[in-house]
């Protein structure tokens, strides 16, 4: 394992009087925390408070931003425009940055949530536009794409636009062959034995192969484990994950 | 006349498909440009636009926060908390400096919008969560507030913060003795004859007392005139007062 | 006790991915269901299941309408006209009703949620305003209003709107000497213990006095009880009380 | 031509602050007023307000349902469920049906707005999800879907659910051979001159060919012809056309 693998976690999904994940005891075990922007969830006070539990543990805050869809928490595919895009993924990065400022940091890099995420790795015109928006904030302003089994297409395009890239893995979702996403209507997509999460994270984090939907093997390199802290299951999968990678 | 008087105006209040004001014809004749956030008007791709037409034109981007309140364009009074007030003003003073960053500039001042607007002339605490707003997204970031016949209330919260005030007054609206806007209403609260504007915005921009809305003098100091430009009638307004302006 | 209280609670307040309260266990140890209607909360979907679960436990469904205000729960003052308040009751009512017909059934009666609710007491234009939209709906949907030490004035306002009335009372709040709610901010404003909760609500049952917020008698006369069933605290309550009530 | 054919015509589409379109002028004008229901636009007091109008005119008032994205005015795809689509659709027909009930009338038909419309001729669950929510709103409430050269399709599922169907025709469209609406970004799309708008209109009212996109004859039975009056040019055109049916 050539760099220590990093753990990132969406958080800051509360939304007004509704709550959802368990922020305070998640944010300790991380890296990195995905900051929903107020268009698939939170708000003003949320993203406040997200963001001053995230400066309180030293965590780098990345911005989630989705598209407008409240009700649908940003996972249902928008026929949006390029520009549309653009603008919308500019919007949320500013917005969260206000809040960083106002704490003495700044929003440490991007990546795109839900729907619009998924429709990343297929779409060259979305992919340009969510990189345009990073560049076009702050020069050097990193994106987290999936890491595939190929990146080459990803690192072209942000090379193109001049933005660094951070690559991530999941630990608890079942890969296809190229290294995507097992779609969550498939049987198996997601995993929920502890030891099959742990497993997955662990062969990421040092670069070995592990089993994708077929049981075939796959390898991919990532930066960052995309991991969850919303209930007690997953927080003690976490903590675990937490002390492994602390140790090695 | 000590200094030229600035001439600010409400823009990029279109939302959607739906279209407010003449922004293309209004932007090459004022000073200072008051963007909506997402609030109470505007959205990303309108933010988009007008960033970029007041950028073309060398105008001054302030943003124009308000009470999250579409339908009622903002102008409704919301029982917020100051929390709430400090959160929602950080965070479309954000949204709004994305775009300016991605067209090389940034947002200039702020000028919260209506009901939150109004509310600051009677509550130290509002005013105070969106003086704190302002120091904590940029220190130097300066505030517009009403020029009334004494500010001084404003000038002392305002320096506790160290934010720097810009004062503005009203070309077409009559006012109360205290420097207040008279309520819209009032009857001559709103003035619609040119002579009257133009009589009232030369006034002020040269420092001498004009009529109050009881026909009493009254004197302001202020930095900026607002100014609309929303029809062709404030359009031709608004032309012969930026004439006047450019000669003197 | 002349006719059976029955119980009443604020359900369907769910939002999109966001869940609130316990609807599930709540809903057949209660007579009547208050369900949201998408402005403090709630969405299409969340409405259509819990109007569905109401109807299989042969529960009165009631419009909970608010205002306009998903980020503030509809709990915050809104300066509304009164013909946007009698529109946006209209609105909700109406699109409750549709859920209710497709299951066969109709809104049996209207409460109005939060700050909207609250200021009923204080405003007769706006009393006004929601019994027009009762009557306007449906000849003779009754209106659930707050039960006081005196409802004189709900009376003849409701008798002039030729809308029947229903008088809630709460278990677990504590009330002024007039039968006003104590508001939230002040100590012991609201019962945790579930003695003094059950306690409450038998005389309230029972048209005994019961202790205001400073120790006196207070008297109420009350069609229905507002209970809450949204953790297991409150549901072991409900239980409790439902099993009283049923026994009696 | 066997029975008259009527004119329809999306209103209420202003929404808080913001108008479109000119319904006063048009609304005496048309038989059938489309109206919004505040997903892709309108509010309740435009909802109000357009009612009393139609009503006022005779004109027969239809719910126009959409996808929940006031910022895209409904005219963007979203990949909601089926689930989703039935009740929103049920949702807005209430809400609208309330305004209708309180001047004592209702809603005369449904007919789905933008890229929900567009959708419902590709996608039978789609469809059948539209059907449901009409038929579970009121026995017989028809859904107003597009003429095309074979409405087979339309015609069968509607049956199964036992809702009557009406068929439009777009006076100011082009058309594809098979009766579906040229897209947008086509050239020719949309017309422009009056003479060939009051051409296809009347071709159409009297069940006469006229020209596709292509130049070839088409031929479309509708019941209904989708008219606009939105702007000076549009209403003489509406005015002809008003005055050339009364005469016929």
């Amino acid at each position: 394992m050539k760099n220590r693998i990093l753990l990132n976690c969406d958080m800051g999904e509360s939304f007004g009087v509704w709550t959802m994940g368990d922020d305070e005891h998640a944010m300790p075990l991380v890296d990195q925390a995905n900051l929903a922007c107020g268009f698939h969830a939170s708000d003003p006070m949320t993203m406040q408070r997200t963001v001053d539990l995230a400066v309180q543990h030293g965590v780098s805050i990345g911005a989630h931003p989705a598209y407008p869809d409240l009700i649908g928490f940003g996972r249902r595919q928008m026929a949006l425009s390029v520009e549309e895009v653009r603008a919308l993924v500019l919007y949320q990065i500013g917005a969260l940055d206000a809040f960083c400022r106002a704490a003495g940091t700044q929003v440490a890099y991007v990546k795109p949530h839900g729907a619009l995420y998924n429709e990343l790795v297929r779409n060259d015109a979305l992919l340009e536009a969510v990189l345009d928006a990073c560049a076009s904030y702050r020069q050097g302003l990193p994106l987290m794409v999936l890491a595939l089994a190929d990146n080459r297409r990803e690192i072209r395009l942000a090379d193109e636009a001049d933005v660094p890239l951070m690559f991530e893995a999941f630990a608890d979702r079942a890969y296809l062959a190229d290294g995507q996403l097992a779609p969550r209507r498939l049987e198996g997509a997601v995993h929920h034995e502890p030891e099959r999460i742990i497993g997955q994270a662990v062969a990421i984090a040092r670069g070995e192969p592990f089993a994708d939907i077929d049981g075939k093997p796959l390898q991919l390199v990532a930066d960052s484990l995309c991991v969850h802290g919303d209930n007690p299951q997953s927080l003690a999968v976490l903590r675990r994950l937490r002390a492994y990678l602390d140790a090695s």
